[in-house]
């Protein structure tokens, strides 16, 4: 089915892009002269076998490519940013939970913040030290965090971001990125999901509205000219 | 197209939904015990004719569907938001401009904030005394505006969202408003947008994580009989 | 001196009152159905001796008021949240740190993440099972943290806030507590600084404009009787 | 008494400052290489005879020291912002009001915004096309708006910060502007009032803690040398 889903969405992507471009969306933001590295749920809920949470080409697509970004950052001096998102209160039944009402939508419950293990980033893609490891409890790795104000005090223009999932985290870590005044790069095959089409139509929005979607090769180029 | 597209799409969903229901995803969040109703862009220049806004199924669905919500609101005094979107500085130009990065993924540059009249909100669901008109700089109804604030201050628990589009503002705003801790209810008939497919997919993605999609009926049939 | 300045600042504030109560400044915000307590940096580097950041009046007079706000608020079920600030990069010379700029003015930089003794909640009002230890960056608890939106699902409408420092962190959160659409009452005794006459003019401008200034005993009875 | 009163207050400063520079407080922020110039509620409301908010030496030292600052950004084609407090709803008995619940401290429902004379910007510091005019619904300039998204996509790195009042939404914009990550001056002569003591303690937390205290001489300076 997957094949077919995925032609009949080339379709409609086509006939859909025809309209975008006749009225001027689909526009290029572009690079910035200073970027950061925004890693999305890369951690064990997520990029391991076993849990609710876990998405699909992780082994073969997400994670090679990520390390090809982290060496390329980490040669030229940029910033990265490691999100995971866990709770204190995972009890369902206790009102006063940083779950807030998330635990009501999806099973968030899974993931404690005392079980460090299962919302650690994933060892293949570790943070090394003065990297950044930012805990959020929603969607967007901008909401209810430090981050906008991080990137902002470090002279950051331009946030690639790659991770899971491309309907939830990454997508909305995207629309609140531009929002807050960044130019947004989503890495084309770095960003995954768990069900079927969930990547393509999500891509396609993003890239008619909120970023551009590129290929890790033009990141990592980009990444290892612009001066950090 | 649109038949043979939305055929797929349901298989997708279908098999999507059997993936989800197994792992705790499409949970429900609930209707509250004090609604506000949140109508997003049915602006003029996304509501009539000729615009690069123009969205579909204004005239015959979301429009008639908006009325019917508004009239029970007003019968029961439950707060109404009416959101708008429109820019001091549209000249592409200028780089000090409230569009921040936006006009450079889609045509914002098109409603300058002098011209009153493109972003008027649609005579057909005006407001009236007392019910706040909003003007967002960004996608998300709360993102750089007071919403939040003014939702918690009211004793506000539940927003029902309307409007356009499915794949920006309408998802945005209701990715937020769960963030921010309200009960989020997409109101599905009175949802557009101006490609094929986007309001099916969007809306998939939303009932799955981030809100309950119900019908105009069942929102009337709540907003009639909940206490404000 | 303290004594002499104390004297003079109550003159001013007796001036300043009879103007703003002749302009319909220091009306009273109330307490609400549904409290929390915001216990603000009440952990070791400012609540033990021999750090830049120790306070005054801790022993005396914080601890055990705050201990008594503790107690009331679990017999009764009501949320607390115990603040604290910490960073994982202080080095001041790089760029890309959590501090934002925040270490260009004050000495942020003794705080490190890693070193947890000196950012713990201090053991006398220790948090319990079920309460949130909530780490800021900022002097506010409610900037680029999930506060609010916590705060709201939880279905809080009146914020407690005790803690250091007057001038500072307490201060900025009533003012954003307010702001976010909450009932701010500043536990005045339960609040502390480090230099002459700031807890004074601090609480005089914040009972003026953005919480009402109440006794420790007044905030227990309300505690004791509100239902959770 | 105010001489009596700024006499005992320089005591007091003197005292603190030993203290804060033996700790490590009171550090420089210092300018950055893009500035932008907010000017707080420097509308009719505030710096006009005969309203509650009506402050000090508007006449005299503000609106001169801000004419000059207007001066050196349009020469220097440097983002100038105009910050304006109104609301919709201005009825107190109304729970669904855009002053969320602020008029239960401070008359704020004396600024309904459709009487614009009383919330436009005084005319002798008026916008020109190219400015903006932000409204705000509270204290801070940030809060609720899209102030820090603007500055960010404009790519400036410093505010100076001008208006009224110095404890109120002059301090709160500073604050934030800090957490935000901007360079934050606060211009002394520019800053004020209405109560007696209010500017000097709330410019000496200020600039101990938040922003650096600058006179309008070496900010006019610095915005005529600096490259927009």
């Amino acid at each position: 089915m997957q094949s077919q889903l995925n032609d009949m969405l080339k379709q409609a992507f086509a006939e859909a892009t025809k309209l975008y471009q006749e009225r001027g969306f689909q526009r290029r933001v572009g690079f910035g002269k200073k970027p950061a590295l925004i890693n999305v749920d890369l951690a064990n809920a997520w990029t391991r076998p076993g849990n609710p949470f876990t998405c699909e080409k992780i082994d073969d697509e997400i994670i090679p490519g990520v390390q090809r970004l982290l060496k390329a950052c980490r040669e030229n001096n940029h910033p990265v940013i490691h999100v995971t998102t866990c709770y204190q209160v995972t009890d369902r039944n206790n009102p006063h939970t940083d779950m807030g009402l998330w635990h009501n939508k999806i099973p968030v419950d899974v993931v404690n913040q005392e079980d460090e293990n299962i919302w650690a980033i994933d060892s293949r893609i570790a943070p090394i030290a003065g990297e950044q490891v930012l805990i959020k409890k929603r969607a967007s790795s901008f909401h209810g965090t430090y981050l906008a104000g991080f990137l902002r005090a470090a002279g950051v223009d331009t946030i690639l971001v790659t991770g899971v999932t491309a309907s939830a985290c990454v997508r909305t870590t995207l629309c609140d990125g531009l929002a807050e005044g960044f130019r947004t790069i989503a890495v084309r095959e770095c960003i995954g999901d768990r069900v079927p089409g969930a990547v393509e139509w999500n891509l396609f929005d993003i890239d008619a509205k909120f970023a551009d979607v590129e290929s890790v090769d033009r990141c990592v180029d980009y990444l290892s000219t612009v001066k950090g």
